[in-house]
């Protein structure tokens, strides 16, 4: 027993949206516990339509179709699911009145158009739409064969999808046993390290293990069935705690966490704060940090020192270092996270510089070095220096400011704070 | 002749992501005109995967896949695609040394589940990955048939189509009829507004106008179908030219353009400086200026005030202002652009202070309630009031900081610059 996801549309074939009903929708039926193994795209054409309606209903039991359900002439979803399965189409009444009442409603007359709206086949249920006012159907065409309609706007399906799909489906028998996922998330260490490392989690069948990696960051999903959250929970838990003892300083959290949270936790739990200087990034590090609700407890501010005058003027950067060592460099790095702490007066200074590119690479120099400084509270300051290659402006800001955040999360979780002065 | 875009990954089917790799696609087929009807989503699971390889090979010629080239065992793309067309995979010595030398750049050993990846079917073209460590494949697998395969990460694949799929399929003859687009960008103005104000060219044939919205910004899309690029921009232009007039200062510029990419173009023209204060976007107005490479030649930086302190200490915000005023205040705003604009010593100074939410908010100061300040070169400063809504802490920040953008670039656009001292 599985569904399928169909969505109908011209325009998702030309890539002018995305499709984000067959995300929701996926997300859905997961955690209905209801299996899905396909989702088809097709556009606004009767036969290819059927095409992919002959091909869903030899392979799943319930269909779902989002899209082609508007007044247009190219709006053909149910009539031609009703012509695939040779059943007339019947105009009904009470969406009729449906629709004339959301018009009268928005002061407009119904139009010839959206009477259309009205047909749906012989034996199928309306599926109501509070919204607009297209709605769609739950027909149930033979036994082990359920279709269900959705218009594509996505505030509509949403609704409709909540308000009478779950219920129905879970009349069904469908919601009793459930899906619960834990995602853990790593920082530092690349997916095919830690892939070798948990290999022989990725045979386990309840809960699984999957490995995902973007953007710098590599995560494990665990995901467990069972009759109940409580219960799904249960079967996650053991094999969460070996992934986490397997994956020590490199797992950072879980779930919704990002290292800007994390590391906002622990600057809550030292009771310390935080400033920033920020050269390459040009703010990303700030806005990482502030992205976090409630920040302002522990991140008091920062200085974007773009510009060489700004590194000097305002973070105290020695000039020797800047035309010794240039501003790209290990030494500047610690004198910005210096600066930044002193004038803000904070318990940690953060700061990060480094040739982004495309241009400003050299032999010596190249795109994707960075410099992370870090400065605490007993004024002791410490850099790291990554390469992190050309791979484009974007990349390597975001992997830099995070890569400071992770850092200072290190930091944090291993020193012991300085003893409180008793007077 | 038609192509189909298949996606490989049980995390699309379970949700996790948006398949925004469809949608990239989808639009790339456009632009070439190769025709392209379905597209299928399919888990990392063998049997289901080749039933996806079996229908799509039967109704289309180009085959797309993205998803599943990773190092790890639940990536099988490659080896059911050689398994299901009966060929041997070979390993290929010049993507072992590829990856054996990406991971040298990071000082990383290479392990063996990345020697996985150098495996494509006998015959196969190697399709380099400029990006990442997982190669994909170019394969005439019989007359009327071509397999191209990406990997799932947005970037890589985005990279590896442009640089050698997109000439690939140019030297097949497709591209020769297409499809070219002008986008128009505006701010300030609404998709309703804006679609009343050109609903005419709605109607048009060739060049086809439609409107998009997204995070503040409405977009315009003219597109022209032409036997070559030249005789598209024709069609286009006499319609741009009536939309620019129509849009007058609310189109910011267009295609890839961006208001920090415009502004910072008016301030390389003018001649001018500029620096940032930032409170509630934390470095989000920094970030998106220093996302243009370039930028260091007229932003100099900035200063995050994410705490009053730093307000008053770096900014020099009176603290009578923000006792009195408040810190989200037109007051407050100005004294921060001011301040700014002095201890950076640049011609601009532009500020923001706000309540991005979800607390913070008052009757009097709700969520969504941001001032942005403008300093300019003849120390005159004026501000701006805007009362965004509580529609989510990112959303206020994102368009708070493109507002202060907009505002900057109406002031360079219709202001007299100084004159020159002659002296």
């Amino acid at each position: 027993m599985s569904a399928e996801i169909i969505s109908v549309g011209t325009e998702l074939l030309l890539g002018n949206i995305l499709n984000s009903n067959a995300q929701f929708l996926a997300q859905e039926l997961a955690e209905l516990g209801i299996p899905h193994y396909y989702q088809t795209v097709v556009g606004d054409n009767v036969d290819r339509l059927k095409q992919a309606i002959s091909i869903a209903s030899d392979r799943a039991q319930i269909l779902i179709f989002t899209g082609g359900l508007g007044p247009t002439p190219d709006d053909l979803t149910t009539e031609t699911i009703a012509s695939f399965f040779d059943t007339p189409l019947v105009e009904r009444a009470e969406i009729v009145a449906d629709i004339q009442q959301k018009f009268a409603e928005r002061g407009r007359e119904m139009t010839d158009n959206n009477r259309k709206q009205a047909l749906i086949p012989q034996g199928a249920e309306i599926l109501p739409n509070p919204v607009g006012s297209a709605p769609g159907m739950i027909w149930n065409v033979r036994p082990q064969l359920t279709i269900l309609t959705f218009p594509g706007v996505p505030v509509e399906m949403r609704e409709m999808w909540q308000q009478t799909a779950v219920p129905f489906l879970k009349t069904q028998g469908w919601g009793q046993e459930i899906i619960v996922s834990r995602l853990l998330k790593f920082w530092g260490i690349s997916e095919s390290s830690l892939s070798e490392k948990v290999a022989d989690f990725f045979e386990l069948d309840n809960p699984t293990v999957a490995p995902y990696a973007n953007f710098g960051e590599v995560k494990l999903r665990i995901s467990a069935k069972a009759a109940s959250p409580k219960a799904a929970h249960q079967i996650i838990e053991p094999v969460e705690q070996q992934l986490l003892q397997i994956g020590g300083l490199d797992c950072y959290g879980s779930d919704d966490e990002s290292l800007a949270s994390v590391v906002g936790d622990l600057l809550k739990i030292t009771q310390t704060t935080l400033s920033v200087a920020e050269s390459c990034t040009g703010g990303g590090l700030g806005q990482m940090l502030t992205s976090v609700s409630g920040s302002s407890s522990y991140f008091w501010g920062g200085i974007i020192s773009y510009d060489n005058s700004v590194k000097e003027n305002l973070l105290g950067v020695a000039p020797k270092a800047l035309s010794e060592f240039g501003a790209v460099s290990s030494q500047v790095a610690e004198q910005m996270a210096v600066g930044v702490r002193s004038r803000l007066n904070t318990t940690w200074g953060l700061s990060i510089t480094g040739i982004a590119g495309p241009d400003g690479g050299s032999e010596t120099k190249p795109v994707g070095l960075v410099y992370i400084g870090l400065a605490g509270p007993e004024n002791e300051v410490t850099s790291f220096a990554y390469h992190f290659g050309a791979r484009g402006r974007e990349w390597v800001r975001q992997v830099s400011a995070c890569t400071a955040l992770d850092q200072l999360r290190r930091k944090l979780l291993t020193e012991p704070l300085p003893k409180e002065d008793p007077a």
